[in-house]
């Protein structure tokens, strides 16, 4: 019996897979999602990783919504991790709520960017990590900046620019 | 009712806390574990820390030892995650668990410092955060690598320099 | 007699000094140019720091153009440093040298800002410093990249993302 | 006519390419400087690099400082950046000095090394790279912490941890 439980980390883009573009200027999503793959290496832990989607979740829509439902449900997998930007994580915990799965999922992200800080984005990731690794409740939880919950009682507090229960 | 676990962060030292002194060119023991404290700043979270030892585990002594046990047998919280140094964690979780007290204790350290890289420290210590927030169970636990487990199956390969069960 | 030239830093903005607002998501001027300071703090080294301007260089106008230039003028010192974007950072060139001041001006920039990657921004402001250490010439110059000559010999190479002879 | 002055970069090891060990918690010395050769990555800039002797600058005797002669005169290189441990940078440069080379010589290195905090070390090297540039005299000369001169008139200030005039 081997006491490791497999998770599946889904990643969907978000400020978590920014990296700059210094022929633009810009913060681009990586839909490869390298930060992931980092933290593994880095960590000295295997992740199994799927990305999709690969938007900023301001443009995230009920069609990719659908995207990554499906691919929970068709995954083998009982215990995943999303990770998602931070705008519309409520919207798309809520979307994966509905659908009643049974399943234990867990929807994190960053404010600022692994490629830009490490931290704050590994904190959110491992913190997940943990977090999945005992929770036996089937739902839609979320975990950013410490706290971990249901979905439904973890707010981001735009001003504060954290989550706050 | 809140949901937010209370966990007292104990820190002993260890290679999570080294700091590089450009005088001498050593890496010496952060006795103020000015680590933890930029990891709840970069994470928007709150720690509760304590610094005690203050030593590279390879020095830690059972005086040491008894110092911890009754710091944390005397402490208000039931939940605690300790910060150590990864050679001897595996003798201070024993002697913690022979004394078999009522409380949850999530042992963690690095084995690259957080100040000269700040994945693998942060991503160890934000498993245990995460682990212990559902942790339910009373008695010794190791997070390392992304293992998390009692303490007695987790082990860690010197050969390979990380952990496994 | 000291052999320590006097050089004074003008920071006019630019991605040198650019920084991460995780609130809104994008990169910011910043107007203080705390980059130069830590650096400053990092390589042990005074540097004499003026801020103007502020702007990304997309946005400077031949009024903050003169503004920089009456500065230069007015300025006790005889070597002057520049931070500016590099995407008008000849403009600003061939508006200098056309005053033809009695002065050895370089101006050095960054494609990538100091706060997310240090390296690139460090070595370009570096190699300025060295480079106007010994110059003996009056003039305006460009130092980037390596590269490090008379401004119009120095072009931004925007498909490659870098200065070139 | 080219303006872009031919540099050859020796490096001899000392902090500016430690690295730290994991499995050991050592700080060691990277023989093959991928310190360099990252900054010339980040830096999009060529250097032409050989790698010598690889040591502590403590450990450094005179017969690697003999190599280190007989390397740089049969060099075809008239301008040289030696990367150097800071503890007898000054032993060496007065080596060199005697031998009165044609040619000009810059040395430099690093309080701290590259690899745990990039901005002092590429600062150094940068600057190294700038003074050579517009040097025209022959002679041993140290490039440290913002002080570019002679290496008669620079001193590590063991104390205060920096160089000085």
């Amino acid at each position: 019996m081997t006491s490791r439980k497999k998770i599946l980390l889904i990643s969907t883009g978000g400020t978590f897979n920014k990296t700059y573009n210094p022929k633009n200027g810009e913060l681009e999503i990586d839909k490869n999602s390298a930060a992931l793959q980092t933290i593994a290496s880095k960590w000295l832990c295997e992740f199994e990783i799927l990305n999709i989607i690969g938007k900023d979740s301001l443009e995230i829509t009920n069609h990719d919504r659908l995207e990554l439902l499906s691919t929970i449900h068709q995954s083998s997998y009982q215990s995943i991790i999303i990770i998602h930007g931070t705008d519309t994580m409520d919207v798309t915990a809520e979307y994966l709520a509905e659908a009643e799965l049974e399943k234990t999922i867990v929807i994190t992200g960053a404010m600022v960017p692994y490629s830009l800080d490490a931290t704050e984005a590994t904190a959110n990731l491992a913190s997940a990590y943990g977090y999945i690794h005992t929770l036996e409740k089937n739902g839609v939880f979320i975990a950013m900046n410490g706290i971990m919950d249901n979905f439904e009682k973890v707010k981001k507090n735009r001003k504060e620019g954290k989550f706050t229960l």
